[in-house]
């Protein structure tokens, strides 16, 4: 099928599916060559397969892949210039037209179908929804330059099939970074690396056995996840304190906690109660998981070590940085007992390393160049002057709700007189703000614990842009006024601000 | 607890547990605060709590951390310094030196114990084994650059909570590319972004319900981390036209496929199957799942596009770029039917992407740039001329076997003599060649449809560095001999190459 004169061949190219490496068509049909290409082309576009703006290959690979003649694509390729289908300009070759005719809406690729607006429901403008750090402040120049130097410097071996507990060198960085930081005990060979705590925790539920034990107030989320795992869970009381760890169930196998500050309600976890779980899990040979969720974000003199360094053999570390830098990024962690190294490997699958070698290298090098310390430092800063300006303004304006759980984390809870957390979510989403009240946390078995219900909402400090944040917190307190009443104070506190 | 002279206080910091805000210390114990403060700074090295090389906070931060006078702090550093425990440079800070005293072996930080080489068998010299890429191909210098102008231009709500089915960025690539490429008919929202073609199908197993039909000849470690998923897989037999559709099992739901180049034999799926397999779907609703591996990695005049194309509402592309680039970047994709979008985004878990966003930004970008295009066309360059090589290496020298499945992929089948397969693997081996038998890749119910037991080795061609290659070949052409006698071929070849 060699090289043939253009409108020679009065068939199509006879295969019944001849397609370019590169590039699909059909090459089936009546008329030249030329013809025939010219055709399959303009359909290629018109249905919406080639894109607007995308590359054709050089004429000269397409007519090698097709096996015609040069002058036959090169033809082709000018007359749907000519038609207006394709543009072509000196240096950057021939690309498909940026609006060509309409397209077929069921298989076109238009922007609008894409879905991008599609999910949930309307955004609210201040966003005080706890749980993520402010978009705006990850650290893209720092970032940028370690993925640079940690790419340049890789070892070829690291774009070949992983070791599935991570990289080594991102877990020699977290082994030095977490007993520095967080008072961790461990080794490389006992850290795994995961997509965050989520995937740590299906991978946890597939090794360590049930029912676990977890606070009365948590993630709905990791609750929903435990279960459809097959873990039961059973809830643990929580007061300011942290969990009533001497009340665990003596079903426990295991017990889920957040000692460093109890999610969500704010207390870090007191020193007797930490060495008392620590003791139950001797005795019972049971497992405490720690969710180390926002350990680096401690506002007092007195920050929590974490609760690992206590009995390493019986404790999981569990860690990520999708609150010290991103959620984007999936790059979390477990320090595990030797003896759940091996299951967790297994559960994870050999070959699903799940997280990046490039970002795990990049983490390493943050991590080893002091950048990630530096970050870390900078918005601690920054979320402590949130968390007072959140105090202050609510102490003035709101004066009769009070503030728990301030020591520490990207939130803090403002609590309510008893039955006012809903009128208080619903004022403030009419104010512009989304927030979370604190009933959506507690564990629907709560009530068999003769746990009280709290009114309260849980107020996420750190999203909002620097811009919007007083703004964020005007709207807040305006609710919380609308929803409480006697709107004297909020008068004062405006004249006195302005 | 404010400044103070070293030696005065003749208590320690009085605090249960006072610690650094970045620096876990115990600061309990007699002395100074200076005695106090040196004595936790050097057990901590000591321990490899804070590991050779770390950098030690400016001793500013640290006395404002601990709430010590700065004399305090930058004598304590100071001393240790003297001692030989941190060593401190002109610009660089203080460090822990680099080789403190013998740490302690349980948990201190080394080299030895991060289990980075414990991976495994020994490795051989030359790797055969089919599946992955030569990592030293990786195309750094393009992926940095994409890198780059991803996040330089990328909105800050890209580090935000993400779309659980991936950035639109990549889903609008995505959607071009496989168009153009192998013949796809989708949009952007009907394309979910995942870790891989395993996490692909452990998502799928969760909403197409089993037993599914799959290929007699496949990934073990597919079909196991199936039936872990509780889906059922019954095999169809398998010959040169690719999977015998024309047999599936009645009871079969779903039935997974390699059409492109079926996994490992090597034959495409002939086209009379292909229309018959959509057939098939239509009448009894179920799903084809088409694992299209290699697809981009054809080296014939027609190379096949996708079965997606002829039914897309009955038919999940999967792809990655496992095999294009690395599968170290654990990044893939599943083209669905509308009606599974909803169900697999459930499975995902809404707050797990999985993927990294900068990750998936930076992919979109080299595929928008053309730069994927360029090396993809390099790469079927290299692997055309690699396996042209290893057909014409092994005519030579052992011509009493066949090669098949070579139009296509990263690998080819050697057919051997019946019962020699065992031997030639073992032979390989005492040759320094790592490759893998046909049988193992025999569905273990596979006697039930009469298949018969072929007797090969599935030649993995792309992963072994340019410079390797070529040896490479010679040992297994050596083995070969060895393990099926009569070497008189080999020292034409040789002598014919010398």
């Amino acid at each position: 099928m060699g090289a043939s004169e253009d409108g020679v061949a009065a068939e199509g190219l006879g295969a019944a599916e001849a397609l370019g490496a590169d590039l699909h068509l059909d090459l089936t049909g009546p008329g030249s060559r030329r013809a025939v290409l010219i055709g399959a082309l303009r359909e290629a576009v018109r249905s919406g397969r080639l894109a607007p703006g995308t590359p054709l290959p050089p004429y000269r690979s397409l007519a090698a892949d097709l096996g015609l003649a040069r002058n036959t694509v090169a033809d082709a390729y000018g007359e749907l210039v000519a038609e207006g289908w394709l543009t072509s300009r000196q240096g950057s070759g021939t690309r498909v037209a940026s609006r060509p005719t309409a397209m077929d809406a069921e298989t076109g690729v238009d922007a609008e179908a894409d879905g991008a607006g599609a999910a949930g429901p309307v955004a609210l403008p201040y966003d005080l929804v706890q749980g993520k750090p402010d978009p705006a402040a990850f650290p893209r120049t720092a970032w940028l330059a370690s993925a640079r130097r940690a790419l340049t410097a890789a070892p070829h071996e690291v774009f070949g099939i992983g070791d599935p507990r991570g990289r080594v060198e991102l877990r020699r960085e977290l082994a030095a970074y977490l007993a520095r930081v967080r008072g961790v005990r461990t080794r490389p060979d006992r850290i795994v690396v995961c997509s965050g705590a989520a995937h740590a925790l299906r991978l946890l539920a597939r090794v360590v056995p049930g029912p676990w034990a977890v606070e009365a107030y948590g993630l709905p989320f990791h609750r929903a996840l435990l279960g459809e795992a097959g873990i039961r869970t059973v809830p643990v009381a929580v007061d300011e304190d942290g969990a009533r760890v001497d009340r665990l169930p003596g079903a426990a196998r295991a017990v889920l906690l957040t000692p460093a500050h109890q999610f969500p309600t704010g207390g870090p976890l007191h020193p007797e109660r930490r060495a008392s779980v620590a003791a139950w899990a001797a005795a019972t040979d049971g497992f405490v998981l720690e969710d180390d969720y926002d350990g680096e974000f401690r506002y007092d003199r007195r920050p929590v070590g974490a609760l690992q360094g206590l009995d390493p053999d019986r404790t999981v570390l569990i860690g990520s940085v999708s609150k010290s830098l991103s959620p984007a990024l999936r790059i979390g962690w477990m320090v595990l007992p030797a003896a759940l190294v091996e299951g967790v490997v297994a559960a994870k699958g050999e070959r699903e390393p799940h997280s990046s070698a490039t970002e795990q290298l990049t983490l390493a090098d943050l991590l080893a160049s002091g950048a990630y310390d530096r970050h870390v430092r900078r918005m601690r800063q920054r979320h402590r002057r949130r968390r007072d300006r959140l105090v202050t303004m609510l102490a003035a304006r709101v004066p009769e709700v009070g503030v728990t759980g301030i020591a520490a984390g990207l939130h803090a809870v403002v609590d309510l007189p008893a039955g006012t957390e809903g009128a208080a979510v619903a004022a403030a989403a009419r104010h512009g703000v989304a927030v979370e009240g604190l009933s959506g946390y507690r564990h629907p078995d709560d009530g068999s614990i003769g746990e009280v219900r709290r009114d309260g909402l849980v107020v996420g400090y750190a999203t909002p842009p620097e811009r919007l944040y007083e703004g964020a917190l005007d709207a807040l307190c305006s609710a919380l006024r609308s929803a409480l009443g006697s709107p004297c104070v909020e008068t004062n506190e405006r004249a006195a601000r302005i």
